[in-house]
């Protein structure tokens, strides 16, 4: 049982959680800190939130937990706040999306306490954002990848665990630079792809006439250009050499495309989709069955 | 009313037309033909078709409407073999994701009765094929859009369209330049990019390591790398052009944020993401409120 929670950004990630534990009685008091006044007026009228924490200082000051859900680029002007505010007590853990960043900020700031962070990254987002974009069940079934310090202790650990995993989640635990690796890989990249897409089509003089035949396919290729600018701006500077790399793999296979259909090499092309496919296939089965 | 449809290619698109008109009482009788003797069987089992033609001179000798539902490849052969065997009262519509090379085919092959051809092509793909995705409601709300022919006749034309419509459909007329380009940049390019991402992550080593934590971010974008290998290495080849002048503005536009990442411009990336995501919202809203 948490006695006190105290959620930093309590938008689509962190009032889920918050509403998740509230759900399953795991969680007394949650008090919501964040830089947007109306977001935690929101989240305090959806009952997400029970107090707006005036300042970081007074929030903090008798939590058990405190979950940090705001962009990574946020991060270490807050772990700068928390070296002197977080309790002894207190589990510091948070939801962002890259782990080496976020993880070397923490190491910066915290110093004695570095133990009391456990770093985490729920699979859960989603083109939409905000405390009214928090639900109850968002963390059901999906992923939530834990990257743990030497210097955690392990019940804490395992507590963070047993709390996503209250909330319905898989929980993993991986060493923080195959986090950001694989993550660059199937999440950071097919994002850049959906913005480079949709922001090209966009600036054409004629867009009108290319959107008003995108069908479904195109609506769902194009889901996560929807997804929070200044949060994916954090994940690709905060990634960025994970990304960089995977950029270039990405341009060189559409650039090895490309000169398939130059040449006309049918074959080749039907070999490489019908690999996609394969792939596709296999990944949906084992995901979903 | 069509007294004898005869669907070549009675799949996912051929066979959802043959039931939504069948639905409607719109059609006494529809004969499939196809390469593929089991999707016929199973065309015929689902009730889809009620015949199927042993031979397509012989399948087509007394119909009203023919509708080629085949990967545009084919469609050469196709019309090769209608040039004799399609009869003068009959009009030949098709659903070919391309219409420059379906039509210049139709042209060289159909002589005099080019005139009976009214090219189309309904949008709605999905990554589901053969006559077991078939439903009857497949077209409701979807685009058909239809490129005549100078030398259609209007009545032949507003006939084809009246069945689109009772499908559910939404009927456009396009020039047949003006669609290639269009589904170039909306439809064909998101599918080269997904089997792009996906067919490259399948090669790796560890390939499971990636695809265990890919999220639903990555299910969307990935959706239509599912899609079917030689339907879409047709279309590939069939909108070689357009498609080559896409990717080149694609790979420019992935290779200006690979820039923007090198080089730490936050400022220059979050603009971006935020024009992307205000284009994908104007889309949706106008696409479905």
């Amino acid at each position: 049982m948490i006695k006190h929670l105290v959620v930093i950004g309590p938008g689509l990630i962190g009032g889920s959680f918050a509403l998740a534990l509230k759900r399953q009685g795991l969680v007394e008091r949650v008090t919501g800190v964040g830089r947007g006044r109306a977001n935690l007026e929101h989240a305090l009228k959806l009952g997400i939130i029970d107090a707006i924490g005036e300042s970081l200082p007074a929030a903090v000051k008798d939590a058990d937990l405190v979950l940090a859900a705001i962009p990574v680029g946020a991060m270490p002007a807050l772990f700068r706040e928390l070296a002197e505010a977080l309790p002894a007590g207190a589990i510091l853990t948070d939801a962002g999306s890259t782990k080496q960043d976020v993880i070397a900020a923490a190491r910066a700031a915290l110093g004695g306490k570095i133990g009391q962070f456990i770093p985490g990254h729920p699979i859960a987002g989603a083109e939409t954002n905000g405390a009214g974009a928090a639900h109850a069940h968002l963390f059901e079934g999906k992923p939530v990848i834990l990257t743990p310090l030497t210097e955690n202790r392990a019940e804490d650990i395992d507590r963070v665990e047993s709390l996503w995993v209250a909330c319905g989640a898989r929980v993993a635990r991986m060493d923080k630079s195959d986090h950001d690796r694989v993550f660059a890989a199937v999440s950071h990249l097919p994002h850049l792809a959906a913005f480079a897409l949709m922001e090209e089509l966009a600036a054409r003089p004629d867009a009108n006439t290319f959107f008003r035949f995108a069908g479904s396919g195109f609506r769902d290729f194009s889901r996560i250009a929807g997804s929070h600018p200044e949060m994916w701006r954090d994940i690709a500077l905060a990634n960025r050499e994970a990304l960089l790399g995977e950029l270039d793999t990405y341009i060189d296979k559409l650039e090895s495309i490309r000169c398939m259909i130059e040449a006309r090499d049918g074959s080749g092309l039907e070999q490489l989709f019908a690999r996609a496919r394969q792939a596709r296939n296999n990944w949906i089965k084992g995901k979903f069955e």
